[in-house]
């Protein structure tokens, strides 16, 4: 018999959040491989509470080893303990527990590093209640690169349905300052990441890339902004001149209809709405996060912890049933060269 | 036997662009009154020249009135004759020729304000070929809005599908410049604009307005952009508190989705892409663009001259059969109650 191989590593998210809920309902969609194997690095008595609370008969079982996941993933969800520090009310954030959602995070990376997990899938964070519990980093995606250790570039987001991928450039910033982050370098960087782990992820030899403008048109040769011509055609010409495939600045605009999608691999946006709300519009309730640029692969929900819904069984587990999908799928095409 | 309704008054657009390309195309469609009658304000000696540049059988009727023009279009394209100053190359603009496309939108505001045509649909112009013309304004809407007199409010670009009407608050500027020039008076005149003429041109008793953020996440309660503190919110209270129905400010990435666009009739965004970026997504190559706060109406539509397809056989009618059958229902929605 063949050795398993080793699951996926869940986090736990906030346990006041969809989280819970979204974990079981992906583990009752796991028939016939639907889904892959994963473990919960979390707190079983949250998850059993929340079946109950949902009405959903799930057996759960504690494993000591990832490894275990996989043999009995078919009957039980495997949990890796981790138990929170105060009793969990859906819909009612405590930062009492934020060091479990933190911890799960740490034990999480520990796992795929130490080849005993095959990639991490996130569930949703409230970044108000790390922040306040005196968590130091400004989202998810800076505390995983901290926990990999040194890193040659940023890491990038990117948004992946079967419709589009797109790369925010900048993310969480006012959209006054989007113009000033804007560097060649940050550019060229992105791109690289970009184009190497579609590479290694998605089996794309010579991954098409199309980066937008800033402004409207692209700027209408100069009229309506410079940016276009002082960083972002120069960015494209150099990563040209490194042997990727790069086209662009082209009109945002008309970069995300049916045909235009057809010519490019994945487009590289220069703001957060101008890469979520054509992702958004095409691909709402099903699309994942993955983290390029890690040394190790990373994919969660594209949505929030969704307080209200907790608890509630109005909370729709597609966007974590493809993140975990999605992140087979990458490890496998990864593994595929080893 | 009733009088014939006045026809829609289309303009030339730049001769050298695929305007008479699509003119010639709408016509053709018209059977079964797909397309309402229209005559176009230009030059005959050119459609005729594309007619057969293209291989179509189309027979133009020179009209002295546009009041023929209803009687005839079963059998012709009913043109009032305008000449331009110099042959016209297909895909060659020639500012030679800009007085005639400037003549021929002032004739036909001039039909519109005589009630000898019931709206005007614009075909494309370029505004660089008008400007090293001496072209005065930024560009059609502005000189329509000046042909039309004094205006209480600017008017207003509505992009119309059936998908989605929208509506940027900015249109071509830098994306530097735009939160220095949202304004709580323009984001109110506009809306109210808006919701007049939903009501008069679209028969919404109450039009609901859905009003984006300018920053992600609509700026998170200010940490990520204060524009929706300090200008959006109060402009939307006040038009609240003027009776409007207005929501927001929303995330602009997920108010464009199916189920989040039954939520409104009109979205309002901050910006040009904001705006566009859904639009074209959703409806590319049937959108119309809707000018609103005019004392008469306008449509046109939603792309440029194209000079590169003009002449090619290549070019797509439809957003001009979409304006064409926008303007008439718009006309003949705000007539019903003469």
């Amino acid at each position: 018999m063949p050795m398993a191989k080793p699951p996926l590593a869940l986090t736990l998210g906030d346990p006041a959040g969809i989280g819970p809920d979204i974990t079981l309902a992906a583990w009752q969609a796991r028939g016939a491989g639907a889904v892959p194997p994963f473990v919960l690095v979390g707190d079983p008595d949250v998850l059993a509470a929340r079946a109950l609370l949902l009405g959903l008969a799930v057996r759960i079982e504690i494993v000591a080893d990832p490894r275990e996941a996989a043999a009995c993933f078919a009957e039980a969800l495997p949990v890796l303990p981790l138990a929170v520090a105060r009793a969990v009310v859906p819909g009612r954030p405590d930062e009492a527990n934020a060091g479990a959602v933190q911890q799960s995070i740490e034990r999480a990376v520990a796992l795929v590093q130490g080849d005993a997990a095959r990639a991490i899938v996130t569930n949703p964070v409230s970044k108000a209640v790390l922040y306040r519990a005196g968590f130091g980093f400004p989202g998810h995606t800076e505390f995983l690169a901290s926990l990999a250790g040194t890193q040659e570039a940023a890491p990038v987001m990117m948004l992946v349905a079967d419709e589009l991928k797109v790369v925010p450039l900048t993310i969480h910033i006012p959209l006054k300052d989007v113009a000033a982050t804007l560097t060649p370098e940050l550019i060229l960087s992105t791109l690289s990441t970009t184009a190497r782990d579609l590479e290694r992820y998605f089996g794309l030899a010579r991954p098409r890339l199309a980066v937008t403008g800033l402004n409207p048109h692209a700027g209408e040769e100069g009229g309506l902004g410079r940016e276009e011509i002082e960083i972002i055609a120069p960015a494209i010409a150099e990563a040209r001149r490194q042997g990727l495939e790069v086209s662009g600045p082209h009109p945002a605009d008309t970069l995300f209809h049916a045909q235009a999608r057809g010519t490019y691999d994945a487009a590289i946006a220069m703001y957060h709405d101008q890469a979520l709300i054509p992702f958004k519009t095409l691909a709402f309730d099903h699309g994942v996060n993955v983290t390029l640029g890690l040394p190790f692969l990373r994919t969660s929900p594209d949505h929030g912890t969704a307080f209200s819904l907790a608890g509630t069984g109005k909370a729709n587990p597609m966007s974590l049933i493809e993140a975990l999908r999605l992140a087979d799928a990458m490890a496998t095409r990864a593994g595929d060269g080893h």
